[in-house]
């Protein structure tokens, strides 16, 4: 889908890297790292990258697919790849390899150790690639435009249709539906659909419980499309929402739009969630609010970097985050505003286009 | 869901196989092993099993959620998890910790064995838990056949709607659609709808192209429905099929009723496959059948036994096993027909209802 120079670029990042890192090789064997660097989609591959070489491990049912996706060198084996992988790195004399710490299976490092000769050895490395990700390229925030843009359809084509008798499974059923009628390819997790005292739990999962009116409605979205992701949380009013609801609402919304005004290039990554927290603070919400601010989004829909008050990492040109801040009181239901945001270099692009006013159905 | 004591007989076959196995504890982190143990449906958990203790530690966003659904002792930590699991083990000076040598990752291994005091160690374990779950209880049986007759239903609910013109991603869309309106919580694995020549992929991801007239229409689809999956294949026809795919469909059906009718406590896994092949031999159609006759199901789609020429195991009562030869020839198209199967003492029940006689739409 995207031109094979951005994955060249990509890997090149990466070979360059690898001195510094004083290893001679990296073996990627986290799939979405692999996609990232080849743009191959199988579901068997192992990447070796040394300064430089690029060799795509996988296996014969992949022949066609891994040529047609990346121009990397492909070695397609029958049996077992890591015994592929092994006995390259043997030949090429690899001494120090470094391995994907946070992501390789137990097994997967065993087997790979076993199989090296004396004088090599596996070295680990933390967050290579998942640091590369972080900051997007144009065709990957054009990507990432797509996928919110469908997702914003799919919310709209639904809410007419929502009415007190729904069931909470229906409603996300119809809208993970609309995301795939819309060009997507279906739901980036599980679609949260929750009523009334449930919309207290911040990870509800939809259950048989029809939506009633006069309560709260809390939806929280994301929409996979070629790869990307994006993200959305809106909270709707069946019936008329009592003024204490509406109060509650306006603080959240306002909490919201204050992280989004503290996002730009260079910003600390707690900077967005201090204002979410003052502004609740201010309407006595603070303690309401249990989780961070946000996160990135990209391949995986929970990316570096993280917007809590404890990171401690940088906001950057090229980075799309969600900002999501909530309040959840305990029987009470909960209310959450969520827009997926690209920082730019003098503030930042709402990519969600799903209007925040208050909306009573 | 289930009752407790079906939870409470798996920990103590699990924990009465320890001696055996020379450890003195199981350190249990497959999510779905945790599950089957415990009923415990959460997304962080660890459990620990010794002949005398059963601990399962988690996070507070589950302190409700855990002991709703488990009666075992729960210990919900704040900050790692993991951390909290080594310090029982130090506690409770237990000298070899069993672990779960496929499935756990590298970095919680690592954590873990650091974490111990000396004396205390790590030994591998293999497939424990997993061989447990090839036998199914009557329970589960239940559940796997609900999963079965909502996806046997969302097939018939959607397939008088196929016609010429209609979008592969469209008609995967609906099936799942109906998969969840029907009760089922979602597809238990990517459904295939595969037409034409790309029903010779015998793993074709459904494209936005059309089905055409005169054409084979492979539709792979599995429900997953309160935790437990089904998987079924049909092959259908659109417009006049040609003598040519008659014969080749009824070979392939045939292949497929010997495969079943093989099917009892008690036969090696490798028969239905030899069955199966030894019909598309004399059909001259053996060398099309690429992929194995099938595998177990349960509360994953892919689950021991497999039913492969070179398995070397045997088939009892209570497995539950999919039945698919299929032929690809390429360029040409594919047929593959599907069943989910129980085995009995005597036979098997062929658990799908839906009908296996030539499809022409």
């Amino acid at each position: 889908m995207f031109p094979e120079s951005e994955f060249k670029v990509r890997r090149t990042r990466v070979r360059e890297n690898l001195a510094e890192l004083d290893v001679d090789a990296l073996v990627v064997t986290a799939l979405l790292n692999i996609r990232y660097l080849t743009g191959f989609t199988g579901s068997n591959g192992i990447l070796l990258l040394t300064p430089s070489r690029e060799i795509l491990f996988t296996d014969p049912r992949y022949t066609v697919q891994s040529k047609r996706e990346t121009s990397c060198r492909v070695r397609t084996v029958k049996g077992p790849t890591l015994a592929a992988v092994a006995k390259a790195i043997n030949r090429l004399r690899l001494r120090k390899t470094g391995f994907e710490y946070h992501t390789i299976p137990f097994h997967i490092y065993t087997f790979l150790n076993q199989g090296l000769r004396p004088g090599g050895s596996l070295v680990p490395t933390r967050n290579l690639v998942e640091t590369l990700r972080m900051i997007k390229s144009p065709v990957e925030i054009d990507a990432i435009r797509r996928a919110v843009e469908t997702n914003s359809k799919a919310f709209s084509k639904v809410l007419p249709t929502i009415r007190p008798g729904l069931g909470e499974r229906r409603i996300a059923a119809d809208l993970e539906y609309q995301m795939r009628r819309l060009g997507g390819d279906g739901p980036a997790f599980d679609t949260i659909v929750a009523s009334g005292s449930r919309a207290a739990l911040p990870h509800a999962r939809p259950t048989s419980k029809s939506v009633e009116a006069n309560q709260l409605l809390l939806i929280d979205m994301g929409t996979i499309q070629d790869g990307y992701t994006s993200d959305m949380t809106r909270t709707i009013f069946l019936g008329r929402p009592t003024h204490k609801w509406k109060k509650s609402y306006q603080a959240v919304l306002q909490a919201q739009l204050a992280a989004i005004d503290a996002i730009r290039d260079g910003v600390p990554t707690a900077r967005p969630d201090q204002k979410a927290r003052k502004v609740l603070k201010s309407h006595g919400l603070d303690k309401a609010f249990t989780h961070s601010t946000g996160h990135g989004l990209g391949l995986e829909i929970h990316e570096e970097p993280r917007l809590g008050k404890r990171d401690r990492n940088k906001l950057r040109a090229g980075m799309v985050v969600t900002v999501e801040p909530g309040i959840y009181l305990e029987g009470g239901g909960g209310i959450r505003i969520e827009d997926t945001v690209l920082v730019t270099p003098t503030g930042c692009e709402i990519l969600t286009p799903t209007g925040k006013e208050l909306t009573v159905i």
